[in-house]
């Protein structure tokens, strides 16, 4: 069965505090590579039958209604998983 | 600066509450279509300079021992983000 990937990151304006967090975390382990670190969500959706648009269009509108606020977050990505 | 983004998942062998209670939502709306949803992290690392082989090894060794509890999770990806 094919599977819908969904991610959501907080929007790139706001302050990310478990992201700041980690780099924190990071540079106190002596990383200097790694300026900054933000944390968002993965949705993996196990779908029946072929995705189709229509099947697409409803998960954009999950995304947008229930997997994310969009006060404070984005929908990144909508993609079929290989 | 490029983005190096972690993608980090729960075992599929355990029970995800969060992924049960939003599937569970997604029936309640009347979608038959999507059979299981399991919902995991996504970290995105802004690093400084060029994502070389070592600092990708750096980043895999972060992703197993920090963003991802072994027990629980597995680290699902780790690509240079375009």
């Amino acid at each position: 069965m094919p599977t819908i990937v969904v991610e959501v990151m907080p929007k790139a304006v706001l302050l990310d505090p478990q992201g700041k967090a980690v780099t924190g975390a990071l540079h106190r382990l002596g990383n200097t590579t790694v300026s900054e670190v933000r944390i968002g969500k993965r949705f993996e959706l196990t779908v029946e039958g072929e995705v189709t648009d229509a099947l697409l269009a409803e998960v954009q509108t999950y995304a947008d209604e229930m997997f994310s606020n969009s006060v404070i977050e984005d929908v990144v990505s909508i993609e079929v998983a290989q």
